[in-house]
């Protein structure tokens, strides 16, 4: 009998006990997978058919990515520097599902940082267009005339400096590193923040005076609204410093003056291609100033509200936060300011912790901002994380231009994997995308579901995020433009489908 | 009367509107800024008032070295490569302070990464040593003539091979790069955490013979924990593969013996410093091996648990995790051993999300793991967070590796910042400090404390870390080790206090 001991234990522990012990582990494996799955940013989407047959097709071309990257991580294109991979991923099928994919709107992103190096070469092959060569630099202005104001050797036509440089490709292509940050070696030259955000800024410093011509602005804007367009985003709500256009005449016009012609353009492109939702604009002076001058800033834009109520969406502060001046240090002006205008505050663009800019997260999140562009740094703030869900206040995130711009090199690390995960409310934006040679919106997309996002996120992310660039606009009439957008997406399914069809027919 | 309307309404606002929303905010915005403090890792620690005095020097060395850095972000050191700041650092007062203070225990380190590249020089210096340089690489092994493996060239007494290279300088330097993954353009080199990772193999494949030789085995752990006391360290929990040792006569010893190679080591070294509170062994063979292997990994475990019950701490299995096998692949083996012996499991030392490795974390924690080493891409994952806390399952960070490796370039966005910010059970720990030039725990407090965690993060934070470190120890007598800790801190907070004084009077 005693002997029989080790044998029965042994049959109860198999029987009843070890491998049930096993199944409930799995099983409490399977249930705390599928909360973390339910609880991510667009879970609550619930896929039709077709979406279920699309996403199969988006999720096998995804893992096909993912999983040579995990295997070969020395080819794993998002850890690089975007400018060694912007080009390479055109070529991916992925990417191009992306990019016809219906995007929703564009939240952030700056007046005359949205097109291409190229465009902005172009535009110097304009009529009355001067040009002076500066030891360090160049410097540009429309004029009938030679323009009096100085220039450290002569003011020249800038046709006539192209074609006597007697090789116009190699004229052009020193052009060119003034049009954009790009450059061959930047993980050697943009060693951190500051020389990154240096050379961005010579980039507005050089081309102020190409863009703030009245009849360049205007076309600019104009093209901006069509290649975002042709990049299937529907609307779009644009931050810009209103700089005093000039023309020909002689003439100077205001921040008033600038928002009108912007206005102007769009009423033009909205009379071109109707099927375009529209723009609004967010007012966003430069931040590195005092008081005094947040205060003329706010009465403009008051003035701007009440000229344009329907264009104008409100009010923002631009420029690196690092470098000051804190939120804090106007904070009295802004409260004062917030029931007249709304805010789309810049805030949490950072990696110091515990900073004056770090805390600007908060500022703007007591001024009752509607939107926060960046919140890089809201990972770290645990209570502001909280408020943020609240109060339903949109992170407007921007990958690449967090890459470029230095606050984190391989994105895999970008916050905006946590924030996901988190089901906070996110859109996803470009920032100044033709600075760095990015589509308009294509490349932020793409780089956030395939190099930040789980391997798990699928079209469901995809298609919430661009319903939260919807439903954190301004647009007026909501119901209409996600109407209209759920039939562009059931078009956009449908082509992924078809297209997949005709390649491999089983599917 | 009509026109008296908008002054009493002016009187109105400013008296009992405007300015108490004012106040109203300010007090807000105070509130939420202290919910965020007293969240924070290391809030519960009460300073007392000598403590607080040491916190403000401690600060006011931190705030300059931050605020220097914040405001000359090109000379941050934290954001570089360490290898470009782990010399100079040490000049700093902060890291003097830092390198003083009773740190607790290092719960995360593997037996032959600790040590310098200079100390493993020292053991080429060692008699019977022979050499064999190999077109790519070198071979070591202690013998009494010439051995009889293989060898691509042929064996040399390594003392003749040393002096009759002529240049016993440039032959030494030519063995250290051996001996440490330090080379002088990191960035180039490991521009991804496979080439960085294999850098790293090389060196415990190169060293092997070198440091499984019985004597040399023995010497090292006591040199270990040397330095370990003498960075003021005082308990350690040492991971293990437990190679087969070798001596000169031909033996060669099992895991059980070479676990007792350390019992042995570790007793004498107790007898020569009885002010050390010893160590535990963890046995973490490899992980990159089939269900067969886990098997007989298992039974070496239980069986050594069994020889040395109070020094064998538990099992974990080593290696890079993106390679595989992933944990859930030997689910079954481990769930049927956790009753048997303790776990203190790497996982989620990836950037990879929603991957097979990412997932080992999940797959740890309901394995019942006590602790989890590195944990870097539990950011990632609420749910996990949220388990990591109930269970109270520590974190064993260590930034250095993880920066070193190439999980993540700038520290500052190490999740470790996030971690801290949220209160989860953090230890800090150095992983492989020798094979990168660190000290044996001082440089990972301070790159944690100055260049991941908030500026606001101060002396509560370092106490409560060092004190965690022995919280979530195995160490039998925790009452015994806190009581001795405590005694120390004090001593270090005066001596904090007394030096300053020394400098400047009155502080």
């Amino acid at each position: 009998m005693v002997k029989m001991w080790p044998v029965l234990l042994c049959f109860l522990l198999v029987k009843s006990g070890v491998s049930d012990v096993f199944e409930d582990i799995v099983e409490e494996r399977n249930r705390i997978l599928h909360k973390e799955l339910d609880m991510m940013l667009g879970a609550d989407i619930i896929l039709n058919d077709t979406e279920e047959l699309a996403n199969k097709i988006v999720m096998e071309l995804k893992h096909k990515e993912v999983d040579f990257g995990f295997q070969n991580p020395q080819y794993f294109n998002y850890s690089k520097h975007f400018f060694d991979y912007k080009d390479e991923v055109k070529k991916s099928e992925l990417f191009k599902i992306i990019r016809r994919m219906p995007k929703g709107a564009v939240l952030h992103a700056h007046d005359t940082g949205i097109l291409s190096a190229e465009y902005v070469l172009n535009i110097t092959y304009w009529d009355d267009l001067y040009v002076c060569f500066k030891s360090a630099g160049v410097q540009f202005l429309f004029a009938e005339d030679t323009p009096a104001s100085p220039c450290e050797t002569q003011w020249q036509v800038m046709k006539n400096a192209r074609f006597s440089s007697g090789n116009v490709e190699k004229f052009d292509a020193e052009l060119l590193k003034y049009f954009s940050i790009i450059i061959p070696n930047p993980l050697e030259v943009y060693t951190d923040v500051n020389t990154a955000w240096s050379k961005f800024q010579e980039y507005f410093i050089v081309t102020t005076a190409l863009f703030s011509y009245k009849p360049v602005w205007e076309k600019y804007f104009y093209d901006t609204l069509k290649a975002l367009r042709e990049d299937n985003v529907m609307y779009f709500e644009v931050r810009s410093v209103l700089p005093h256009l000039y023309d020909l005449k002689g003439n100077h016009y205001d921040e008033i003056q600038t928002a009108g012609s912007y206005k102007d353009a769009l009423d033009k492109f909205m009379m071109d291609y109707p099927d375009f939702y529209g723009a609004k604009l967010i007012y966003a002076p430069l931040r590195l100033v005092d008081a005094k001058t947040v205060n003329k800033y706010l009465k403009i834009a008051y003035e701007l509200k009440k000229k344009y109520p329907d264009f104008v969406a409100g009010f923002d502060l631009v420029g690196q936060e690092d470098l000051g001046v804190p939120t804090k240090e106007v904070f009295k002006e802004l409260v004062q300011a917030r029931d007249k205008i709304d805010f789309f505050f810049h805030a949490g663009e950072t990696n110091w912790c515990g900073t004056s800019s770090d805390e600007n997260i908060l500022d703007v999140i007591l001024l009752g901002t509607k939107r926060i562009g960046h919140g890089f740094a809201l990972i770290k703030h645990p209570v502001l994380m909280e408020e943020i869900k609240k109060r339903d206040i949109a992170l407007e995130v921007n990958v690449v231009s967090n890459a470029v711009l230095k606050l984190v090199e391989d994105v895999r690390n970008h916050p905006l994997a946590a924030y996901i995960a988190q089901n906070l409310p996110v859109v996803l934006s470009s920032d100044d995308p033709g600075v760095w040679g990015a589509d308009p919106l294509s490349h932020d997309f793409y780089v956030a579901f395939v190099g930040v996002a789980s391997r798990h996120a699928d079209l469901k992310l995809l298609k919430k995020l661009a319903l939260n660039s919807l439903y954190y606009s301004t647009y007026p009439n909501k119901d209409k433009l996600v109407h209209e957008f759920e039939i562009r997406w059931t078009r956009f399914i449908h082509s992924v489908v078809d297209d997949h069809h005709k390649v491999i027919p089983s599917v």
